[in-house]
């Protein structure tokens, strides 16, 4: 008996079958296309197992409320076919299993609990900085929905007071996302953070913000562990500034675990969400 | 038998007892002065019943971690003779009998949560808006505390465009609470906020800065409803101008309650907090 993960992101699915111990046995990426052209290679992966329960990490926004008419769906996107589309009801006409489904920082915050940074603590946030910003949240071992799940990359923050900039969300103009994730630094600089000089002044802005931003998540969680993934993390030289500007913005107002340990880069590297989605997957069988 | 509350605040402690129902049989109200003389009448007050348990709602910051050596103790405050205080030690040193502990806000959550505005849902945050700004949330039954409790009135705000107001928080000067909270308008405006006419523009600029919170703890709790008692919420002009800002600033990205009934004023008034410190005690005596 295995385990099935799904790690369902906008650019690739990455599929996993694990044994009772959590041991991938086999992975592979598909890339996002329609619904049917995914799922195709997602059935002709899953099919060669026998599967006791499949957990989703999937992006979003999804609906996550039980009680809904629409739970298991994605919601509102702009990815072709993906609008309204009833995931999980895809994968359960499928395989006659436990389906667990959630949000692929859900899913990575997860992971990161259970075998990652924060598994020797209660609760810890886990932040996506990439193409777009989103977080989700453990407490005491379960993962914060509550209306719906969070969108903690369109909390307000405050414009640096060197930067000017407006952001680029559709929706908050400068919102967190709308001023930190990739495509704002792309069109702030015209160029992609990946071709940033590491010593370029521009990473103290975006430590500001990502700072500000986990302060924010400080004050209202108090999460042990804040842990910090996606492509704009690479930028390993970040996480220093991060924990300078945290340290000016909080004051010492409120006690946290030492910044060394407290804002990190996940124990997982790049396999939070797929861990993760498996680890659900398991709780959901039982 | 009986549960007793206390709603320890800054200025005064509300004192009371109830019967299993949660109905109050008597109440008392003590200016809180030193510790000594404060509970000294607080004894003088409990020791007239035989209590089951005792569930207390404190001002802070305090401490509520269990595995702490100064758990139940008030922690750093200016106010004389509380600075590391031994709170629940005192109680429990007068009465042998389980102690509830928990924050002032974190109570008047979990009062409204079981008895006024959320006792249909699952989630809620109870925010006060007075001397300070401090907000307790309540996820699935469960007083949210991580490393420690939560802050919620000293989250990073964007000032709003004709507020160039620098903040009065010692801590962080425009945080929520050094913009928006009572004494945050009397030094801009040289007026306390009951002596302002109702219909002054500034009530718009301090709707911008509750808002602009509600929507971040939106964005992170996403929570069923949202409570907003203390002083300058009984300026009631301010819940339109709310719901109002809020609307504009959320943009329609994520779905909530309708905001007539998500962003509202406390079911139990004046008495969330020391009915929320009884049930606490209750919970505690199980």
């Amino acid at each position: 008996m295995y385990y099935g993960g799904i790690e369902a992101g906008g650019t690739k699915f990455v599929c996993a079958v694990s044994d009772q111990s959590f041991k991938i046995i086999e992975r592979v990426s598909i890339p996002t296309s329609t619904p049917d052209e995914t799922l195709k290679q997602v059935f002709a992966f899953f099919d060669q197992y026998q599967l006791k329960a499949i957990g989703i990490g999937s992006f979003g926004p999804i609906d996550v409320n039980v009680d809904s008419d629409t739970y298991g769906y994605v919601t509102s996107t702009p990815k072709k076919g993906w609008n309204n589309y009833n995931f999980v009801g895809a994968i359960k006409g499928r395989y006659d299993v436990p389906v667990a489904w959630t949000t692929d920082v859900n899913a990575a915050a997860y992971g990161e609990y259970r075998k990652g940074e924060a598994q020797l603590s209660n609760s810890c946030i886990y932040l996506t900085i990439g193409t777009g910003i989103g977080g989700g949240a453990i407490l005491n071992g379960e993962i914060i929905d509550g209306f719906g799940h969070p969108e903690m990359g369109h909390i307000s923050v405050p414009n640096h007071p060197n930067d000017p900039f407006e952001g680029v969300c559709p929706y908050h103009g400068n919102c967190l996302e709308g001023l930190a994730a990739g495509p704002a630094i792309e069109k702030r600089l015209q160029k992609k953070a990946q071709d940033l000089d590491k010593t370029d002044d521009f990473w103290e802005i975006e430590a500001y913000y990502i700072a500000q931003a986990l302060v924010n998540y400080t004050m209202i969680l108090r999460p042990e562990v804040l842990i910090l993934g996606g492509g704009v993390m690479k930028q390993e030289q970040l996480f220093p500034l991060i924990r300078k500007a945290f340290k000016e913005i909080m004051n010492d107002y409120v006690v946290t675990p030492d910044l060394e340990t407290y804002i990190v880069s996940p124990g997982l590297v790049d396999d939070a969400g797929i861990t993760g989605s498996l680890l659900l997957a398991a709780e959901k069988a039982i």
